[in-house]
C-alpha cells in the first residue's frame, strides 16, 4: 500500500488561476484536506472524501492529512494560492521532520500555485518589477520586532514589499504600526496597494499612498504592496492607473 | 479598432504550470512577441504572427509590442514564469509611461504566472516557508553595490533569499561574490539550493550549503535559493531531502 500526499496552490481563486497540474491532483485525488473556504473553491467529485478545517489548526490538518496518506491514500492538501508563500507547505515539512519514520518515505509532492502578491501586482501593472519581498505582519509564529526589522531592513534598501496577512480580528494594529514603521523609511507620497479577494466575488484594487495608508481599510483577504522611492504611477483615461517600479534602480540613498 | 496588448506568464517550461487564463490569451492572440526561448514554447496556431526576439532588446520588444496592439491586433507578449518578476511587465508600464498617448488609452491586461522561485522551492519542500525576498543579480540595470546593500540588509534580517539571474558569460563573478558578501552574516552549513531548468528537460536540482555553494556550477537557467538561519533539510530514505524554512521565527540575533 503505497499512499501519497500532494499539496497543492489553489491560486487566488478563480478557476482561470488554476496549472493544469494543480487541476490533475485535484482530479486523482481520493480525500481533501483544507482551510474549509478553501476547500468550498474545490469543486465536489464523486468518491471524493472532504476534510474541512479551521484557518488556526495548519499543524494538526497536517497530521491528520500525513496520517490518511501513510494509510494509502491519494490524498491533497490544498491552499489558497501558493503552498510554499505563507501556506501548507511549511506546515506540512514540519510534521514530516518530527513525525513518524513512515512520513519520511511517504511520497509527496508540492504543486505551486499564483501566489496573492502575483495576481495582486498583475491587476495593477508592475509593482514587483524589480527586488521585492514577501514578509507576513501576523506576529501569531514570530516576534513583533523581529517584524519591524524586517520592515526597516526592506525599505531601506530599497525593496517594494508584499504584505501578507495585515490585519485579522485578533491583531487589529499590527498594520497602522508597520505603516508608522515604514514612514521612518520611506517618502509619504510612496505608492501603496491594497489588493482584497483578487480573482473572487468583491475584488476590490485601490491605489493611495503611505500617507495615508493606515486608514485605508484592510483584512485577512487583503494583500498589500508597498512601492519602493522608484515606483511610479501611470496615469490612463478611461482605464485604471498603472503601478510599476521600473528595472532599473539607481544608487541607495543613505 | 480597439487592440489590446496581454502580458502573460508561461510558468517554468512544461504546460502543466500553464494557467487557464494564460492558456486563454495565448489562443486569441493574433500576435505573439517574446524572446525567442520563451515564444518556442507556444505551440503554432494558423493564423498567429510570432515576433521573436534577442534576450536583451526588451524595450524594443515592449514598443513593437505596444505599436501593434495599437494598431488593433490582439498581441500577446509571453514572459517565462510571471511576467512581472524580473520580466516583461515593466518593461512595458516604462514603454506606456514615456510613449505615445495611444499607448495609455489601450486595453492592457498582466495574466501572472508560477515564477521560478515558487516552482524551485516547490520541487524540494518549502525553503520560502517564512519571509522572503527576490533579488535579481544581474548588474546590468543596478548598480553592484546596490546588490550588496540588498544581500546584506536580506541576510540580516532573516529572510530567505531567492536569487535570480545569477550568472551569465557577461556577468562571471557577481554570485561568487554574492556568496562571500552573505557569508558576512550567515554560518556556512545555511542550506542553499540550485535549481535549473526547472519544469523543462534537463532538470536539475542540487541542495548545498553557503560554505560550498561559489563551487556549484549556475548559470541563466538557474534560480539559487538562499536559505536562513532556521532552514532545515529532512533526511529521507529513498527520496530526496525536503527543504524548509519553518513558520515559526526566533528572536533575531543582532
Amino acid at each position: 500500500m503505497s499512499g501519497r500526499l500532494a499539496v497543492i496552490g489553489l491560486g487566488p481563486g478563480d478557476p482561470r488561476y488554476l496549472t493544469a497540474e494543480a487541476e490533475g491532483a485535484l482530479t486523482d485525488a481520493q480525500a481533501l484536506y483544507g482551510y474549509g473556504p478553501y476547500l468550498d473553491r474545490v469543486p465536489v467529485r464523486a468518491g471524493q472524501s472532504r476534510h474541512p478545517s479551521d484557518n488556526r489548526e495548519e499543524a494538526a490538518r497536517a497530521c491528520d492529512a500525513l496520517c490518511h496518506a501513510a494509510q494509502g491514500a491519494n490524498v491533497v492538501v490544498v491552499s489558497g494560492g501558493d503552498p510554499g508563500v505563507f501556506a501548507m507547505a511549511a506546515a506540512i515539512c514540519e510534521q514530516i521532520a518530527t513525525g513518524p519514520d513512515a512520513w519520511r518515505t511517504l511520497e509527496v509532492v508540492f504543486v505551486p500555485g499564483i501566489t496573492a502578491m502575483l495576481a495582486v501586482a498583475a491587476r495593477i501593472g508592475a509593482p514587483l518589477g524589480h527586488d521585492f519581498c514577501a514578509l507576513s505582519l501576523s506576529d501569531n509564529l514570530k516576534p513583533w520586532p523581529v517584524i519591524e526589522r524586517r520592515l526597516d531592513a526592506a525599505a531601506q534598501a530599497g525593496f517594494a514589499i508584499a504584505l501578507y496577512n495585515p490585519v485579522s480580528r485578533a491583531r487589529p494594529w499590527q498594520f497602522a504600526s508597520a505603516v508608522e514603521r515604514l514612514r521612518r523609511h520611506l517618502p509619504g507620497m510612496t505608492p501603496i496597494i491594497f489588493g482584497r479577494a483578487v480573482g473572487r466575488p468583491g475584488e476590490r484594487i485601490d491605489v493611495t499612498t503611505l500617507e495615508t495608508a493606515a486608514d485605508q481599510p484592510a483584512d485577512m483577504a487583503t494583500l498589500v504592496i508597498v512601492g519602493t522611492r522608484e515606483t511610479r504611477i501611470i496615469a490612463r483615461p478611461g482605464h485604471s492607473p498603472l503601478v510599476y517600479t521600473p528595472r532599473a534602480a539607481a544608487e541607495v540613498s543613505a
